[in-house]
C-alpha cells in the first residue's frame, strides 16, 4: 500500500476518526455506513469516503464499515500497534500533567524518564518515575532507546535541549515550548504552540456574528 | 474591511506571524520584506503576501513591512487589542499549568477564577486565585461577565460543564477535554486535542523515511 502522498490534513484527521471508532467500539457497535458516521462526527460522508480511499477504502461501502477491523487499520497506520518510549523534559505543571496522562500508556505510549534543570525537583515522583537532573538526558535516551521527546520548558531553554537531542538518535519530538524548532529532516516535531492556539479562539471570539 | 470571508487556514496561521514579528520588534527590527520574513518562517514569500492580502496587504511590498504597524495590526485582528477574562475548570496539574502561564497575560488574558469538583482543592491558590467548588461556577461567570472558559477536566466532565456553561452567557470555550463539545453556534470552541497530537507525531515518526 502506497502511504507516502497522503496530505497533512488526511493525516490530521486521522486520530479523531481514530477516537470516534474506539467509542463505537467501546459502545458495542460493529458496523457502521459512512452516512452514520458523517453524522456522529459532523464531516460528510464523501470527505471520510475520500480520506479513507487513501488507505484503500477499508471494506464494502454499502455493508457499513467494520467497526473494529477500522479501528486496528487506524491505529496501525498512526503508528500505535507499536510501543514509543518517551522522555518529558521539563518537571513544571505541565510536564508533571502530561507525565500523569494514563491515557498516553493506554496508547502504547510509555513513560519512561524526566529531566529537569531545577535541582529542587530531583528524585520527586510523577507516576513512579523519578526525576532526574538534566545532565543526565542525552545519556539516559541514548542507553535507553527513546523514541520520543516531550519539551515542556520555556522557549528559551527549548532550542539548546534541542540540539541536543539531535545527537542521542532520538526519533520524535513533541513540542509545548512556544518557538518553532531546527532539527534535521529525520526528526519528526509535532508542536503544541497553546498561545496560538488562544489567539485563534480569541480571533473567532471576536469576529463571531460581529457583521465584520 | 471585509475579514469575514478569510480561510480557517489564514487565521490559523495569524498566530504564528504575530510571535514572528514580536521577536523582530522585541529585537529593534523595523521594517522586513516579505522574502526576509519567508526566510525566517519557512513559508514561501508568495503565501505571505497572500495571507496578508486577505487584510488588504499591510503596506507597500518594495518597501518591506513596516514590523511594529504589522504587529500591531495581527494583533487588532486577532483580538488583542483588548482584554479577555478567563476561567480555568479543572485544578489539576493541567489546569495548574495553565493558570501559571504569565505569557496569557502578556496578551490580555486575565485569569479570574478557577473551579474544581475536589474539595481537598477548595481554597488552594494558583498565582493569587483561590480554587472555587464547581457549584459556584456558573454564578461567577455570570456576574463577571467571563469571556473564555478553559476546560482542563476529564472527558467524561467535560460535555455536562459545557452545557452549563451555555447557559451563562460564555462567548468562548477553550477545551483540552478529549471530547468534542456540542454547544449553540455563537460560542466559540478551540480544541487542544492532546492525544491526538501525540498521535500525529506517531504516525510522522512511524513513516519517516521506512519507504513505505
Amino acid at each position: 500500500m502506497e502511504e507516502k502522498e497522503i496530505s497533512q490534513a488526511v493525516i490530521g484527521r486521522l486520530p479523531r476518526y481514530f477516537r470516534y471508532l474506539g467509542e463505537l467500539k467501546d459502545s458495542g457497535v460493529e458496523r457502521i455506513s459512512s452516512q452514520d458516521l458523517s453524522e456522529l462526527m459532523k464531516v460528510t460522508a464523501s470527505q471520510i469516503r475520500q480520506d479513507f480511499n487513501n488507505f484503500g477504502g477499508f471494506g464494502q461501502q454499502g455493508y457499513g464499515y467494520n467497526v473494529e477491523y477500522l479501528y486496528t487499520e487506524i491505529g496501525r497506520i498512526l503508528g500505535l500497534d507499536r510501543e514509543h518510549s518517551f522522555v518529558i523534559i521539563g518537571a513544571g505543571n505541565l510536564g508533571r500533567a502530561l507525565g500523569n496522562y494514563l491515557n498516553f500508556e493506554r496508547r502504547g505510549f510509555i513513560f519512561r524518564g524526566m529531566f529537569d534543570a531545577n535541582p529542587e525537583l530531583y528524585g520527586k515522583e510523577v507516576r513512579g518515575i523519578r526525576v532526574m537532573p538534566m545532565e543526565e538526558m542525552e545519556q539516559f535516551v541514548r542507553e535507553n532507546c527513546i523514541d520520543i521527546a516531550v519539551l515542556a520548558i520555556p522557549k528559551n531553554d527549548a532550542v539548546a535541549v534541542a540540539e541536543k537531542l539531535v545527537h542521542t538518535g532520538i526519533r520524535a519530538i513533541w513540542n509545548f515550548a512556544h518557538v518553532d524548532l531546527n532539527v534535521p529532516e529525520g526528526i519528526q516535531v509535532e508542536n503544541v504552540h497553546l498561545s496560538d492556539s488562544l489567539m485563534k479562539l480569541s480571533y473567532k471570539s471576536a469576529h463571531a456574528g460581529s457583521g465584520f
